[in-house]
């Protein structure tokens, strides 16, 4: 990967800042505080969902929706939609159980903190809202759009997207893999999500099915890159950097693009994809240019 | 509870058995064998979800949807969307960090034959397929329908419905609960997705207001008297009888109606549930004498 950018990241960093506030806010109206003997589930949920991450997916639904006009007052519930889900794998993702991790996003687990039970059934219910929330009418006067992103999502999210990818990886574990069975298992486990989540703003916006390959097209690639560049990150970055558990690839015996293709045929290829991403967004003009920056934003950043 | 009933046992047991099938085959269709590196959560998904349990959820969205002539053809996937909903909480359910329970319908559960790690994931999945399959067209062409059946569904089973009731459940250990919080933390853990299930059949059938209001109260009533017959089971069957473990709610100090009420009392109280319930279905006449048989059948069951 190059270290140097095509696209303004000061205007893109300012947008994610600004949407990753927004998402914020809109995820934190969804768990109201309160008391009885569910307070603890909500809580957990709370921690996991709020005050952290990047937010790549949720800026990914607002920012492709805004190509197509939608109002942020819709996009935004879509966005956030997403946002738990990827919350709920987290928590699982980290039960020891999985990968036992204790460390996310520079703080303690949710099972950590919480407990192992409370955790499962916080993800457990994050999951269960992120799907409400794609019900609600805010989001589209047609129905036939919010059944659309909830189909999407859970083609994306269930055994033939992102929990079918996990399990490939588990099982991938001390065995070598090829690199298309590495591009499949991550194309699966992650990219999955990211492409919907891109996806998600063209079925909002009622995108014409060329178009929409367009964004599906960018999604997928991103989602790749974005894979490549978390596996060189692993390799080469410290846990204090990325704010969880570093090198736990290697220590997992797991087949990564990095051991497959060494770290800088690793970062070349991260860099092909991101330019492919790029020139997907063609029929897009100025108005993609966040998107443009956040191809590259994905392989560049440090964390 | 008596042992004398007032409805045509017979033809339900023969109407249960033959819906189960049909259950059992449109669940089936939903999880194809492959090969692969999810093979294997495939299987967990199967073992979980197919070849046992009363089906009971999905006979009641079923046999309310035909009440207002909905085909089975298109409610037998709402039916079975409840299935691999209810699946998912049992293998939850039994993980050691949280109910420890090593068997299931008289089979090892599903983390004793796949692992932990296998069991979180399938559950996980089997939660997301279903929400996938009210999205399917074949429930019914108006999507305003299905977003209905999702949007309900999530509100029964997540942080304010089911999950919500688990954690309430799990809080109360080894504390003295009142009548009040058991009534409603079994109708929050269990009840709201009985309830769902007969409010799924009056959605798929347009019902009115009011008639939908009858089934609502219906399930209610049936959910309260459903958990009523546990408790008075867990204390007094074998593990043999029920196909689980046996005599739980007491080895884990748990506060239950028959702790707070008295193995008579409870039956009494059961006994008034289902008369309550059986009235409200008065405005359907003799097509609902299913589902009255049903409400004696889940106080009079043996498992």
């Amino acid at each position: 990967m190059t270290s140097s950018t095509t696209y303004d990241a000061e205007s893109l960093r300012n947008s994610l800042t600004q949407r990753a506030k927004e998402l914020e806010k809109t995820l934190d109206k969804q768990f109201p505080r309160m008391k009885g003997g569910e307070a603890n589930l909500i809580e957990a949920m709370r921690y996991a969902v709020l005050g952290g991450g990047k937010r790549l997916r949720g800026y990914l639904v607002t920012e492709v929706a805004s190509l197509f006009n939608v109002p942020l007052a819709q996009s935004i519930y879509v966005g956030a939609s997403v946002e738990m889900l990827h919350a709920y794998s987290l928590i699982h993702d980290d039960l020891p159980a999985m990968d036992d991790d204790d460390l996310r996003r520079g703080k303690p687990s949710t099972h950590i903190k919480y407990g192992e039970a409370i955790a499962i059934l916080a993800g457990d219910a994050l999951q269960t809202k992120a799907f409400e929330l794609l019900t609600m009418e805010e989001i589209h006067e047609s129905a036939t759009i919010r059944i659309q992103l909830v189909k999407s999502l859970a083609e994306a999210s269930g055994s033939t997207g992102m929990v079918g990818g996990q399990v490939i990886d588990m099982e991938g574990e001390n065995r070598h893999l090829t690199l298309p069975e590495v591009l499949n298992l991550h194309a699966m486990k992650t990219g999955r999500l990211i492409c919907y989540s891109a996806e998600a703003g063209a079925i909002l916006g009622k995108a014409t099915p060329d178009l929409k390959n367009h964004i599906i097209s960018y999604g997928r690639d991103l989602g790749t890159a974005f894979q490549i560049a978390d596996d060189v990150l692993d390799a080469t970055a410290s846990a204090e950097e990325l704010g969880k558990t570093a090198g736990k690839d290697d220590a997992a015996g797991k087949s990564t693009f990095v051991s497959l293709l060494g770290i800088e045929d690793a970062r070349k290829e991260a860099d092909r994809l991101v330019a492919k991403a790029i020139r997907h967004l063609e029929p897009f003009g100025a108005a993609a240019d966040n998107l443009r920056a956040l191809a590259e934003y994905v392989v560049y950043r440090k964390n």
